[in-house]
């Protein structure tokens, strides 16, 4: 039954495509149920749809994310599949908007779900790119209008999710697409989408570059650019940036009514923040223009000014490529799980947790009973105790090696009485199998 | 920003690729938790692999599955695609192997890991055979030999998680190969694994036409096929099998290892067995013959007994195609999640839950401040409850529809003293926020 004989294929990576040890994987397991608890506290339903859409369904998403998708192909496929083309999908909001069409009667509106899978993008992997990663997102959908309460409360669930999880100052923005175009309306600006493309460039660009691109090439004049970059330079951790915007002097009501949609938003984050993040209405943030129609957030890592961003989403006012004959406006936002946790591994901040799971390994000698170390052990774990029982009799030091090598922190003697050797403090003492718990499971 | 104007592209499920209503999902979501859960109970640490692997790895396990492997090609890819070939992985054996090789000096052995992660088959979907599926393996792996002892955890472990989800009444077979092959043998058979090729069809064809074909193809004797036979029709849940076994007269010491093995594996399972799950020898059980070398493992379910085996595993002599020159023995066992909670959806068995995790929705009106709100939704939140603010100030009839058509078991009003509604009993009463709780996390 040996394969010695057969041709060893090399075990490798493949780039793009993470994997971890079983210590690392712990850590980013623990991020996922913190993620997920944080999501369900607010009321969000989980949903998972398939790997797979019709080609055609994500093609109806736009045009220029195609040469990103991977297409799946039966190898030796004789002749043409007959059948729908699939590919695997490249984003977690296509799926959504598909799910939400085909089970439409079966949801209640406004319909909150969150959503925590594997997506691929066939892109070329570099830092921050990979092309399999995992998408935390969180949506709430509703029919025809959406209240402005979610705008708050999307952004109050991914900055409670950010904190739980540890992973450190995270830089919490967000901005409202109705004070760009406001202000720009009110400026007089007939091309603000392109205006805002350009501004974007704040933190890519020295100002004085953007000015030039906005007057020659854009064709404003010096005070109108000037006034732009002036909004686009407006950061507050509090509501000062309404005041700041209002002093370049713009009177326009989509602009006012950004601005009071804004405060109020960053009121309930700051009341709410309990924790690493930092919340900063930054009027620089405009995200997917095509999409977003009024608060938009953004987050990125402040000890990696320079990584992407981490967390992005928004308002909308009708989900993307939405299958069905009405309007489905919604807010969401989307933790990029796989970008932020890679970052924090890559950088050492994340050195993984034990090996195991196991609080306890029971050691076994010639003397013992199997079935009744089976029924200590299975009387522990009843009560939530992970519990190894050692695979043979064997020499008490093979067994004490095997239980620091996986870190397991405790090793029980059994006998009457029962003993615990708490390997970490070195004391051992007796235990009672109906009422003993490692420190993990101490209140 | 309407897409109106869009055609319309039809949202439609994918056959082979199965989706679930939120309801259902939050059913499949505690099975995943549960079986997991006892997999951590028993010291099992959790890994992911990619969903792909290189081409050439996947052929590495043989030839006879890749016509139903789904490969990954870019659509739209400009010329060939540089770099290996990519394909989703089938199972997640060969992954784990290439895994463990990999990983080699990272992992301490005996190496117990699980793995929770949806495979892809390009087959023809039926009833039971999916094109994505959720599985759930639990191996242990050491390096060129393995205890005994794991023969009866793995199993261990399997049946208290079949128990644990409460997939209804499950018959858990197992049988050992060196019964098998020891009894053969014995008999002086020497073409084996042909015999037990064709005494496998035991439960699909007469035993009559069996021993014809023993006879007549595989050139047995009258007795001898008839002594195969027997051998095969031995079933007991308790440790009758082995006297059964040895009337039939055969004398071969590999049979009665076999006989020894699978005596202890029975009387810890039947020791520890708390559950709808049927123990069972039964020595007609021989699973896949080029890879099992000892205990084998096949569960069904006893209501639907014509449906595919929905959990199956064994010991194996050597990690398939183990990319390192060593034999890397082990255990393992494979619960096929999909297969078995799609079928008790068909069937209604699994009806769903509430349509939402909400215990508690929290009443607003006019005069309610919203940043008070959130600060008491944050409070109950903190001591795990699941909390929904209503997403406006609006008529409490608006407020009460919500709640009872999302399932939401508590309504409650914010004020001076705080009251909440248990929608279930009608009944109203004060509550104080530092300490309430909903049924479901009391005691």
């Amino acid at each position: 039954m040996s394969d010695k004989a057969k041709p060893i294929v090399k075990a490798r990576a493949i780039s793009g495509f993470p994997e971890y040890t079983p210590e690392i994987r712990r850590a980013e397991l623990r991020w996922i149920d913190t993620i997920r608890t944080v999501f369900e506290r607010h009321g969000y339903v989980n949903i998972e749809t398939p790997s797979v859409e019709e080609v055609e369904t994500l093609a109806a998403k736009g045009g220029d994310v195609d040469k990103e998708i991977y297409g799946l192909q039966r190898l030796n496929a004789e002749g043409e599949d007959k059948g729908a083309r699939l590919a695997l999908h490249f984003d977690l909001t296509v799926p959504t908007a598909r799910y939400v069409a085909q089970h439409f009667n079966e949801l209640t509106f406004p319909f909150k779900r969150y959503q925590i899978q594997r997506v691929w993008r066939g892109e070329r992997p570099q830092e921050g790119r990979f092309r399999e990663f995992l998408q935390c997102d969180v949506d709430v959908i509703d029919q025809d209008g959406i209240s402005h309460d979610f705008d708050a409360e999307i952004a109050l669930i991914a900055m409670q999710a950010l904190n739980a999880i540890g992973a450190g100052p995270i830089r919490f923005m967000l901005n409202n697409r109705k004070i760009l175009i406001g202000f720009y309306e009110g400026l007089g600006i007939g091309n603000a989408a392109d205006v805002i493309r350009v501004v974007d460039k704040i933190d890519k660009l020295p100002v004085t570059e953007i000015e030039r691109i906005l007057v020659e090439e854009n064709g404003l004049s010096a005070d109108t650019a000037k006034a732009c970059l002036a909004l686009a330079q407006i950061r507050s951790t509090d509501n000062s940036f309404a005041a700041e915007a209002r002093k370049l002097g713009v009177e326009n009501a989509l602009f006012e009514e950004g601005l009071a949609e804004l405060e109020t938003v960053m009121d309930r984050l700051n009341a709410a923040n309990k924790g690493e993040c930092v919340v900063e209405a930054n009027l620089a943030i405009a995200r997917g223009l095509d999409y977003y129609t009024g608060v938009v957030y953004e987050a990125r890592l402040i000890d990696y000014p320079e990584y992407s961003t981490i967390c992005a989403g928004g308002r909308y006012a009708n989900l993307v490529g939405a299958y069905i004959k009405r309007d489905l406006p919604g807010v969401g936002i989307s933790i990029g799980l796989t970008r932020l946790f890679a970052k924090l591994v890559k950088e050492g901040v994340i050195t993984g947790e034990r090996a195991s799971p196991t609080d306890v390994l029971i050691a076994r000698f010639p003397e013992n009973d199997v079935l009744e170390l089976d029924a200590l052990a299975n009387q522990l774990r009843d009560r939530g105790v992970n519990v190894e029982v050692y695979h043979e009799a064997a020499k008490l030091k093979n067994q004490f090696r095997y239980a620091e090598r996986k870190d397991i922190p405790y090793l029980w003697f059994a006998g009457d009485p029962h003993e615990v050797k708490d390997l970490g403090a070195g004391e051992q003492a007796h235990a009672d199998p109906a009422s003993w718990l490692p420190d993990r499971l101490k209140d």
